[in-house]
């Protein structure tokens, strides 16, 4: 085992009504920003319950709505201003990944020296950031118990991310998780958020440590349960128990528990997406869906070993007279199968995209690393041939 | 899945050589207490080093010392009288579970209005209390990692526990966990180590919630590894990897992550056992190993269905023609057999003792509650029947 910090300040209230608990929580903060995406959360009534709330604890409250997938760097700046203007000192997110992003984003980028976009480019790093608050409504990206945040800058078409894991600047104080307001997410933002948790445990899964016996332990059961439960309820979207288990699945998938047990995870499919869904605006969920089985038989060419355990622990694949590659490759058409049961895209072809520039999109995932990719290193070369494949 | 709270704000410094990180955390500080047992932190040098830190670092400090197994409420008046005389700000617990509860109590004890003996008997909830560092010599009671702490009142001869896990009064702030201080833990102190971290989980995998899925499969995960590492690691005492496991094991046993994902854990053997370690100080982990498979045979009759989990999930017991109950005691025989060769006590004969006041000890465990544990409430007359059955 590496060595390893893990810190994780975020205080989680989960479950059902358990919106009660922001009464509480605002009494330490006088000015709210409430950061949104759309008609959502108007038109389910949530809106309007903490609307009451901010109103019943006599709290000033200012509103960023808008924020839309692949969140923009341009709505993080609109909300820096709103905040340093009014001396907001809660970001309160209610929605799901970009929402709370956008809350990180604007949580350093409003206090800090330094502009945003150079915080977003880690030429510096946040060290103190505003309380931030979340309610969650979107079970997918785990940033409603992590530090990280993703932000678009759609003027270089560059998806950029910052949050340090050992400090508090950007993980939630607190976060209100309650499945009840996952009932009414729409069948594909369900699959993507599905294939997002099960890719998040992936990345982290196929690493280079010894004894991570735990960390692999845990990983296997959490995309164990995701591929037994996510089918059943892309079929039954609105069964409590299955958003329930989606939910805590999808913040035990990145909240660095797992990243301690088993730190330095591969993250090579994401570093691939960021630089499909920057130039397409796809959904990650989907590029995720359409990158990850390439790289897996990519890599397991190079080294089936840890596919061997993924093809036996996760689909009990048996070994019986078959090379390692054999039953790697076994265990990827497994996962293969299960996503396009799942009903996720298996190519860009799905978005009529035929023409592409390779070189910018392998730019964009390389970011100016030598490799990318912790289990197996992927040089410029390996990311072309993979990025060639998914068109 | 119940309703929760998941709140860990424990900043856990995980690996060998973490002890320099102590030169960071100390700059939050000034005055420091440190808390240890008796001489093995001496004499493997880890004394040295730290005072060097602190010495380094500039900080005041004091030694509250002799800190003993089972740890006495008049140690915990000691700290606090050397606590408010001389405004220490950081208590410093190097050594195991014992040590740190220690520190605990002297952080809330020291700082609150009411006596610790109240709060220590629940009569008052600490709100707040001072910093808490802890140097991990020994795994076992996760306590480097959770809010609660146990202190006997030898006076009265009863075993009583503190410990929000909603507020961060009794979290440590920091620690260090370095599997190297645990090598020279000698083997009886392993293994009632070993069961004491088995025993955690135990105690929250007997539960009666519904849609606990993740938390049964960490859970299991966790009892399956120390279950195959435990007896390998007697064998091997000085195997840093398999200390390593132990180690991060016994912090994820008890940190509120399985409590929250299955809460309503049983707790009735912590409960019996405390009776049994306050009358005769005999080593918690000891008295858990001695009692557990009792407590397991009786309620298995009562109801079998999630001790069949058990037996074929961690011990794959083959159900083929055979009823739940035959099934569940199979299991049990398995960690029976475990428990045997692993070397840990089986009997209160192991003590030579054979007389006993047994309504003393039915009253010191059930405290006044009309019934004791969450998977089979046990009433006044069943505690009585299994430990009746200890001797």
């Amino acid at each position: 085992m590496e060595n390893f910090i893990w810190y994780n300040p975020t205080k989680m209230y989960f479950g059902k009504g358990e919106l009660n608990k922001l009464h509480d929580e605002l009494k330490n903060y006088q000015k709210v920003l409430l950061v949104y995406g759309g008609g959502s959360i108007k038109s389910s009534g949530l809106y309007n319950q903490i609307i009451e709330i901010l109103k019943t604890e006599n709290k000033f409250y200012l509103e960023l709505y808008g924020v839309e997938p692949n969140p923009k760097l341009k709505k993080v700046r609109e909300g820096i201003k709103l905040v340093t203007k009014n001396n907001i000192d809660l970001l309160l997110a209610v929605g799901g990944g970009s929402t709370i992003d956008t809350a990180k984003a604007i949580a350093v980028g409003a206090i800090s020296k330094h502009d945003i976009l150079d915080l977003l480019l880690n030429k510096y790093q946040p060290e103190k950031g505003l309380a931030i608050g979340t309610i969650l409504t979107l079970s997918a990206t785990g940033s409603e118990m992590n530090p990280r945040c993703v932000i678009s800058d759609s003027d270089n078409d560059l998806k950029l991310g910052l949050g340090n894991w050992n400090t508090d600047a950007t993980f939630p104080n607190f976060s209100i998780c309650d499945p009840s307001y996952t009932i009414t997410v729409p069948k594909n933002q369900t699959i993507n958020g599905i294939v997002d948790i099960i890719s998040h445990v992936l990345e982290q899964y196929f690493h280079r440590n010894e004894n991570s016996i735990l960390g692999d332990k845990i990983s296997e059961s959490l995309i164990k349960i995701m591929i037994e439960t996510g089918p059943r309820l892309i079929k039954d979207l609105d069964n409590y128990s299955l958003r329930e288990t989606m939910m805590i699945c999808g913040a035990m998938a990145w909240n660095g528990m797992i990243r301690g047990l088993s730190n330095n995870g591969d993250w090579s499919c994401h570093a691939m997406e960021h630089a499909l869904s920057a130039v397409y605006d796809i959904p990650h969920g989907e590029g995720l869906a359409i990158i990850t089985p390439i790289w897996m038989e990519y890599c397991a060419r190079i080294d089936p070993s840890k596919f061997v355990n993924f093809a036996t622990n996760i689909f009990n694949v048996n070994t019986e007279n078959k090379t390692e590659l054999e039953v790697a490759l076994e265990g990827i058409e497994n996962y293969k199968n299960f996503l396009y049961e799942l009903g996720a895209p298996t190519s860009m072809k799905h978005y009529q995209i035929d023409t592409y520039d390779i070189d910018q999109l392998v730019e964009k995932a390389i970011l100016g690393r030598e490799t990318i990719g912790k289990y197996i290193s992927l040089r410029s070369e390996d990311v072309k041939t993979i990025l060639n494949k998914v068109f």
